[in-house]
Parts: C-alpha cells; sequence; structure tokens
C-alpha cells in the first residue's frame, strides 16, 4: 500500500522558531485538553506548559478560542494521512480506523462534545470544528477520486454523501447511540458506503 | 404509497384515564423542553401545564430523568411512520426527512446536545436517548425488510450500516459541520445510501 504524503502532512514542512513555537503550543494545549477538558484549560496553562510568555500566547492567538481553531485546523490536515490500497472500501476502512482513533482520545472526546453541546451555530469553537472538518473533507475527496480513477465509481459523482455517510456513522455512536466504536462496525460502515453506485 | 400503520402510531390505541395523563404529561415535557431547554424543565412545571399532580408525576415517573426516557420511548414509537413507496431509495427519503424534522424542533435540539455533552455512557439521559434509538432502528429495519422483498437488497443483509449512515450523516450536520440539514443533502445521502449492494 502507497500513501499520498506530501499534502497530508505538513508537519513535515521545514519551519524556523516560529513554527516551533506553534508545534511545541499546540501539543501542549492538546495536553492540557487531555488533562482538564476543554473548560478548564487557560492560556496560562497552555504557556506554561510549552515553555512560551503568555504574552507570546496571546500576541499570536488572541484568545483560547483561537487557539483551539488553529490547532484544529493543523490537526485536521495532519491526523489523517489519505490511503491509497487500490480499493475504495479498504481507503475507507484506513480512513474510518484512523478517525475512530482520532476522536477516540480525551482531547479530542472534549472539543467534540463541547462543540456539539453549543447551541449556537457561529460561536468560535463550532466554527474552529467547521473548520476543521472542510479541510478532512476535501483530503478525504481524494480517495474518492482514486476510485473514480479505478473505475470503482463513475466520474463526477459527488463524493459528499460518502465521506458524511462515513464520519457521521461514526459521531452517532460517539454522540448519540453510545455503540462501541469497534472494527466490526468500521468495516461494515466502509463496506456499505464502498459498495454504492 | 401506503404506510403501515399500527406499530408505528401507537398514539391512536385506546387508553383510559391512565393513558392520557401520560400523554398530557409527555406533552407538557416537550413544551417544557421547547421553552426551557433541559437544564431548566422541573417537574414542578410540568406538572402545572400537563393540569396533574406532582406527587402523580412523582410517583409514575420518580424523577424528571425517568421522564424524559419514557417521552423518548414513546416519541421514539410515535414520530416516524415507517413507508412503503415501493423503493428504497425513496423509503430512505422519507424518513430520512421526518427524522430532520423532529430533531429540527427546539425541545429535541435541547436533548440531543445535553446528551452528545455527557462524557458518562451510562448516564439516565444518554441511556434514554439510547433507548430511543433502540426502538427507532429496529421500525427502520422494516424498510429494509421491503426492499429485501422487492429484491432491490440481497436476502439475510443486516440493515445496521445503512441505518447509522443516514442517522449519522443528520447527525454530523447537526451536531458538528452545523451544515443546513436541506433537502439537497437528505436525498444525495439517501440516493448514495440506496444504491448499495
Amino acid at each position: 500500500m502507497r500513501r499520498a504524503s506530501t499534502k497530508s502532512q505538513p508537519q513535515r514542512r521545514p519551519g524556523g522558531r516560529s513554527a516551533r513555537v506553534r508545534a511545541a503550543v499546540i501539543e501542549a494545549l492538546v495536553a492540557e485538553l487531555a488533562e482538564n477538558g476543554l473548560g478548564d484549560v487557560t492560556m496560562d496553562g497552555v504557556a506554561r506548559r510549552a515553555g512560551v510568555n503568555k504574552t507570546t500566547l496571546y500576541r499570536r492567538w488572541g484568545s483560547k478560542e483561537e487557539l483551539v481553531l488553529d490547532a484544529l485546523l493543523e490537526l485536521g490536515e495532519r491526523r489523517v494521512p489519505i490511503p491509497d490500497s487500490g480499493s475504495l472500501r479498504e481507503d475507507l476502512l484506513i480512513v474510518a480506523r484512523e478517525i475512530v482513533a482520532s476522536v477516540s482520545t480525551p482531547e479530542a472526546d472534549a472539543v467534540v462534545r463541547a462543540a456539539a453541546a453549543d447551541p449556537s451555530p457561529d460561536s468560535k469553537l463550532v466554527r474552529a470544528v467547521r473548520a476543521f472538518w472542510q479541510v478532512r473533507f476535501a483530503l478525504l475527496g481524494e480517495i474518492v477520486e482514486h476510485a473514480i480513477e479505478r473505475g470503482e465509481l463513475p466520474a463526477g459523482i459527488d463524493p459528499k454523501p460518502l465521506v458524511e455517510g462515513l464520519l457521521g456513522g461514526i459521531y452517532l455512536r460517539m454522540l448519540v447511540t453510545r455503540e462501541p466504536l469497534d472494527d466490526e462496525f468500521v468495516e461494515r460502515l466502509a463496506a456499505w458506503l464502498a459498495s454504492s453506485r
């Protein structure tokens, strides 16, 4: 199995001091989220853990919400490499397993539940989660492009219902039915969606 | 288009005083939820609005959580009649539109977001939402049975990935991406899921 590389792994791009600070701060934010939940994360705590000045944090991100937004965008691009296994079903399964792993972390759990609970569609947190998924939707579209190239799907098909069915099934279990995100579930969901015309 | 009737519309079954009280209390609860959100609904408020004694409420339901559970079970059976249009795609579309309509109400919005926010998989509210969907999953399985009878799907196929993809897509937009639950979205999702083999 080969994997498309550059677009999905921007963490490998070279970076100077500024990029290193951003990486350290995002890593610190994720660790704080895992320990404290979104409501109790503070800019102070993130700055201390990252070993940077709080003023640096505020100058660059303005607020905790901006920092969460930036972290989600970064993680959205980084966490799910786009597989290219030669089969739509297998590609979907690989992505689905990676999404399950990433939403199963305590920090993702905290962010996702806090965003889902927010009735306002325009809060910073909700916009951050939405922006995260816009990036990832584009990446997932590549899987469908590969399937079209192989003749598994007709040219010009809109990949969105496929992507929404896959992500939706995972979030349904996480947020609504609380059934386990086990491999049997992921396999069946990927198989159903991949066998569509 | 004919619709399966009895199983999906228990509100028509004859009932004595006890059934009338239950119906009035559930109606009052739904109205209170729409006005106040789940956190601010009280047994007092529900009793007042339903015109019954608070002691009646506590004797029958024990707590607000038990009442919400009972209401969800009742609404889960009642709200979505199972269509039988002659086509899997059309049946899914009808159900999806009805689910979109029912989750778009303020009372459903309040309950769904409160349950999604709860990290514990065993709270009463989470168990209530889960029980609600267990009932509805069984009802949705009927659509797949009809599709098998018509030869649209192979005998013995597990309907669950289809149902989870459909519900999941809707909840994904509601809780995560906040994209509109418009008819074009619902049509495309139903079409994709119905064309699976």
